[in-house]
């Protein structure tokens, strides 16, 4: 089957009249109650990860101080259990302990959004009942992505958790997970009761596609979430990022792009995004695996032991030494105490 | 992206001498507490699905008599909580109480195999846990499919899953959930201690070199799930296999079919199997998701309300009727009372 | 992305009046001057290899020598310019030459099957008109596979390639070009004029499905492309094969099996395939690419020089000697003069 | 199979030395004639189309003003016969006669690459011979896409097509074909005699990363082909892009982006490339293939009869009038006479 880049997704809408149709009905029918919070997430989003100790529990502590250290660096909002955070990995214990903390911890300073993925709406609907429990926003959640499922299924499963958990939903377009969001399924959902936002991670070109459709401020937003596209999204018009690993080890050099970008000085972006892109090349390339990769490097700042849960690997003591070495070089990007 | 089919897979392996070498570690290196297990398995396991009531709960008796016409129908394994279970689907809770069911009814007349399938290990370990504690006799599981990880990640994952359990497993190559394991990775789980077996339900070439690679009755099996690979898969070899919407619907049927296949009765064989697919072919038309269907098929049959959990759909009236009609059509492989 | 296998493909028909639709227009619309052709075709067709000399150029004596061993081994027809015939590889001149030797010694005893694959139209339709002047009997041709391209385009494609080269065409459905051909369609295919069979590679059970909805004798037939899919296919029903490497190396093994399919001896068809698996597996293991490995054999048997047109890639002596020691061990599959 | 977006291609590096050897290889080892050749082509280089005749022959007059056309909208090089000039398509004469002619009416003034993909090095020398004859400057090719390769042979092959043309290549990593250049495979190409660049259509990561380990100025260039990364890519540190639609539609448009980026006016970047994606967007959701569109829409402004070679969609009445009306709302994106 030929790749999904570029032109492909074309074949998507059938007309310009279509377009002109799915523009109306996102700018028109949308109410939602979650204007407020939306506007507040503008800005950089970080998708906190989640330290463990040596046992492989959540380090609690230490991840009250990540909470502080991202609100310092200058986070918009908060997404607490998402890919960064190992949702689809944690046990439902840990899952409701690390919401919890971060939102006591936050305490209302930003808004916490709250990754619901699983592979059921009965499963779906419990986390988002602890979510709404524990006091988060908003939730998030990928399609579910263990049996194949047409679009329309897709439609009414976000409709469904959207209504029936009654928290704004941001459904998450995440490649990684083998389903896609196409643009039809994404007109539907803008048009669905509680559906308040996308977050992608797909393509540059979906990406673009997505903002000028579908994004209207106060409505319906969407998030970029691909730390390669930090500065290529802002300057196509991306106003609200999630940040992973970078929001987790250098929030501030991140907060201080999109600045920049709010400020119209786009050499500062430029600059920016490439120093942050050279930083992540050299990180990522140290292990297989960049989500935990990143959580080696938060363990050299302090932050948890550098485990993560398994499949994902712990780390080799060569590792540890190659990114505490690693990060010396980045004293702009990633400051240490 | 190139397609999996026939010739790629070649790339696999670098020459004879690797495959002579594969074949001597299986043969020699495996010892495991299953062997009788695995020769108890030899013809049909049934992938039992699970009745649904009217509100979405487990429907506790008729799951009992679903498998009570399993046994009758020459059921040589239970595979609970497997993909036409739901597994994947269904709350903690429900998965214990389907598998106690099964296990209970069953009462060691064949042996019953627990699906586990997770995104991590403490989650999947748990479930394995549960399995172990309520009686069952071995564990599947694919590999978890939420986080890119490469082969030696999924090597370990699995040993780990089968050493910390200390249940034989059976790893269960799903084409499904986006990711494969290849016949690298097939060659270190033959060889890893308290791995057993793998579950198939790839291609027809995957499934032939599996058996000539692999495949050691009392050591470690191949089994093929495909119903589509039943006729074919006997021809080329396969003595054990799953069946899901087949093996609860029309289980006499299919164990005719093996049986046939053991005798060699191939006319026997072609003409059950062709018979098998029209049926099949036919159903599976009848809805967006085959899984969804044989739910309804079976409430036709007088086992649970037709229900599956969503997102999987729910049945339509028209799409009730219709299955009702078709299952008139095909009262030599499925007879009803 | 999700996989092609299983179960996905029935969203491609709606509902059983759907299919019954499809078959319907099949057997009443479906006027070809071709059925004669179509029941020659019964039984293998031979898609032969290019032996290339020395400097890579085609090795006309033993081209020659190719079709009569496989005229002698029970070729029904034959596949001049296939894959394995290296007609995307050779020069136009080439073309040309190759399938006028084939044409000129084959002197009408079987039908001669030319492959046309081209990326547009004209291209296409002046193999197919070069094809035409040569004397060959039918075309066959995959999907263009440069351009991304709707099914719609495809179906138009077919049709015009059909209508304006005056040929019987036969599509091959090939999944190492990465354009598939799903069951709608497949559908429109079997209703248009000029087109009279579809030739897979791809599935077990697209195939299965190809041949219950569209395999019409002497109006439409579905030829099985696929080695690994021989008895299997049988099996299920397959009249009509096409053999690469097997029906160069070993034809009369396959017309063995053929036949013994035929006579209903199932038993034998059973273990003539396990058998040739068992030569095809050790010998594809021995290089990177099977279609050039096939053409290392045939040197050995004494048809060519061994060399494949680059990318495929040179022999080392080391391969042929590996090669050379297989070959003795099989020579119940492989007889040696 | 997963996706190839975002994090997976790390897997394709092993650390952080193997990254700083592939660096200095680069920097180090490459000496090449087309120095100065790759300088010249800083900047937009336009991949031009193929205006043809109601008849669907070459309109040289048509093509000879669109190369005036681009020059005068500042190109600094041009594609002639890549995906958007229908290479793939054309007929062998007509390929040399587009080539002929663009090379003539440039008459030095830009250098001329030209398009030699193939899918076997014969073919490919046989179109490269063609286009040194005719007096082009370099040649750029896709891997051919026929049969599966893997790195190895894709990387023989471009290095006999460079050494055995005497012509510097340039490898066209092109998603739409479905063999992918990974960073392995770059890593080998940067190191080769006669490759002296990539372009790239994949995404905005692998974007990034080609940059930064590969892009050498003078030595070896990295192009950015997709219109969609036209502002990302110049953000990211791009300085050489080619552009098909846009390039032969708006070329005054995109070289002053181009422009903008290189005087630091990132405002004017942003500004530009936004309302270019409004249009791209527009113009390309008006028929199924965005190729043949913007055949459409150079009729409309007076280069050819509005024909694609089939299989590309000829265009019905009602597009053209559509292309036309919107044509009219972006007055400063594409000028008319």
């Amino acid at each position: 089957m030929k790749s999904l880049g570029g032109k492909s997704v074309f074949c998507r809408f059938g007309n310009l009249k279509t377009i002109r149709r799915l523009e109306k009905s996102v700018s028109k029918a949308k109410k939602t109650r979650a204007a407020n919070l939306l506007d507040r997430l503008t800005g950089m989003t970080v998708a906190l990860a989640t330290p463990l100790d040596e046992r492989g529990r959540v380090h609690m502590k230490d991840l009250r101080k990540l909470v502080d250290r991202a609100l310092a660096g200058g986070a918009a909002g908060f997404l607490a259990l998402g890919w960064c955070g190992e949702q689809p990995l944690l046990m439902d214990a840990d899952r409701r302990l690390v919401l919890e903390t971060i939102v006591e911890e936050t305490n209302g300073r930003i808004p916490v959004i709250a990754g619901v993925s699983e592979q059921s709406l009965p499963r779906a609907l419990a986390q988002a009942k602890m979510a709404r429990a524990v006091g988060a926003d908003l939730i998030l959640s990928t399609p579910p992505y263990s049996y194949p499922l047409g679009a329309a299924l897709l439609a009414e499963y976000f409709a469904r958790l959207a209504g029936e958990s009654r928290m704004g939903l941001i459904v998450y377009n995440n490649h990684e997970v083998g389903v896609h969001v196409d643009l039809e399924l994404a007109a539907r959902l803008a048009k669905t009761d509680g559906v308040v936002g996308i977050k992608d991670t797909s393509t540059m070109s979906m990406l673009q596609r997505l903002l000028s459709l579908f994004h209207r401020p106060g409505r319906f937003i969407i998030l970029s979430g691909d730390e390669y596209h930090l500065g290529p999204g802002l300057l196509v018009g991306v106003t609200h990022t999630t940040m992973g690993g970078p929001g987790n080890l250098c929030p501030w050099w991140c907060s201080d792009i999109h600045l920049a970008a709010r400020q119209n000085r786009w050499a500062d972006v430029a600059a920016g995004h490439r120093r942050l892109v050279q930083f992540c090349d050299a990180l990522y390339a140290l292990g297989p695996s960049p989500y935990a990769i990143v959580k080696v490097a938060l363990s050299v700042l302090g932050y948890g032991s550098g485990l993560s849960t398994p499949p994902l690997p712990a780390p080799t003591a060569a590792q540890r030494k190659a990114v505490a070495r690693l990060l010396k070089k980045f004293p702009d990007v990633v400051p240490q105490a």
